[in-house]
């Protein structure tokens, strides 16, 4: 099978199995399906859950779209007269309980075509990562460990790699903070001396079945926790940080919205409820400044 | 006096104004002031108020900022080697009735010079707009028809210029929609054989000291009708496009986030509480839709 049927195959598969076991844990919502299609070729099936137990809202998406390379790409990737495809599942998980943290993963593939439908280039992109309201250190202990897992399978200078490039991609540099507790994120995995694109599909696909591994232990674990008005206050506050991040940094966002992408496929990442404050900061020495402070200075969390 | 001089002294008496009438009809919150200093020249004078009777949070802001020109501005305007003075008030106000629109204002004066002292350029620019949750026509009539006079006294070219500038200004690409009813929007607005900076510095002033006109009227005449909570989910909604243009589209923004001006401030523009639903849409021929469907294409208030 070519590696893109092999992917899309692949990620729909996940797409059942996250959505299956999400449910099961909020006890409540069910996910609502949206098949929607790309005028220029191809297009998805979004997943929302909202108002849930468990889950306030939350997207696991899938699309599969292809045709020419849009004006905006060609410049982007410096070439001409390419047609392309790209498949990938796209996650973001925002619980009602300020204990649960938010999640976010993506998994994607994409090929590049000459006019004669010769693949020119192909790569795989992707990651993993937490975003807490509280900070529960052995909770971005257990999503790292998970993380590392599935990287040292396949190489042991990827976690290391990886865990980095996601501390920098994932950075509200307005802010000057981390969004979240990080995780894994990679881009242009392309085949060459030392790996395969084979190897690749399975070193991304390891990282995709890893995902609930990762996520749920923790979700279980928190969701029970007490909680005032004051801690949802606070975890409205930092999702309003989730928003500028997403809003102002985040390359996949933006890039959907500047070349008519789904909008509401796109910005099921943005939270349910949402607060910004003047000027908040949290009191000394709280729970609320010891997460800043975490988040102003990337972690090792596995040394 | 010099221009410059002229129009700071001119913002810093408008903030006044504008503040003691707003706390006024408020009756409950004050504005919070923080005095606060550019490391590399100037400084500025924010004033928040945050849950009153009737603003639930508004930013009144001037700024007096000077010096070498940023690096990222020198490429903006393709000069080199140039210094800068640069002075507005910016206001964003977000009332707590959904019945009471959001309105922004700004009113700026920018000079360049050259690193003899020399001045090689030198404009006005600002405008102010008016976003609603619930549309009444009149309201829009009349804050436009306050605008128009404005303009008139000195152009009858203008308002129909700058009205048509700031519904394509205030445009929310990605929804393809305004961002609300409009107003005025200008830049740039330089000596020329018709206009004299002097005769700028007149008609720039004009509008702002219309805004108190334009504006206060319509929160006098809503600020207290009834309203249910799916008036306010529906403001929260709006808001999120409100969030949405100003992370996403606005160049102001953007460019105050990308040159480290002072984020609390340029920030204080975000509304309170927000909420993004996937995929809302009004009910068919309700409040909700009137208004989106006046959003879709501009419209031209006083015909």
């Amino acid at each position: 099978m070519q590696t893109k049927e092999k992917f899309y195959s692949y990620i729909q598969n996940l797409q059942d199995q996250i959505t299956a076991q999400l449910e099961a844990i909020d006890g409540k919502a069910k996910f609502h399906e949206d098949v929607w299609e790309r005028k220029e070729g191809g297009g998805g099936r979004t997943r929302v859950i909202e108002s849930g137990n468990v889950f306030e809202k939350g997207g696991v998406n899938i699309s599969a779209v292809h045709g020419e390379l849009p004006a905006s790409m060609q410049n982007y990737f410096n070439v001409k007269d390419c047609d392309f495809f790209a498949c990938g599942l796209s996650l973001v998980i925002h619980p009602k309980n300020p204990m649960v943290p938010t999640v976010h993963a993506n998994w994607r593939y994409f090929e590049m075509y000459d006019k004669s439908g010769r693949i020119i280039d192909q790569w795989f992109g992707g990651g993993q990562d937490l975003t807490p309201y509280y900070l529960f250190e052995e909770d971005a202990q257990h999503f790292h460990q998970i993380c590392k897992n599935a990287c040292d399978a396949h190489d042991s200078t990827f976690y290391p790699t990886y865990k980095k490039r996601c501390d920098e991609y994932f950075w509200n540099a307005h802010r000057n903070e981390a969004r979240g507790v990080g995780g894994l994120f990679f881009d242009y995995l392309k085949a060459s001396e030392n790996k395969t694109i084979d190897q690749w599909y399975d070193f991304v696909t390891e990282v995709g079945d890893s995902f609930l591994d990762a996520y749920v232990p923790i979700v279980e674990k928190r969701k029970g926790l007490p909680y005032k008005d004051e801690h949802r206050n606070w975890q409205e506050i930092r999702r309003g940080r989730y928003v500028e991040f997403n809003l102002v940094h985040d390359k996949g966002t933006l890039f959907g919205l500047k070349t008519n992408g789904r909008i509401e496929s796109i910005l099921m990442s943005l939270p349910p409820h949402v607060q910004w404050q003047y000027n908040h900061h949290p009191a000394p020495n709280s729970e609320e400044e010891k997460l800043i402070n975490v988040l102003k200075k990337p972690v090792e969390w596995l040394a």
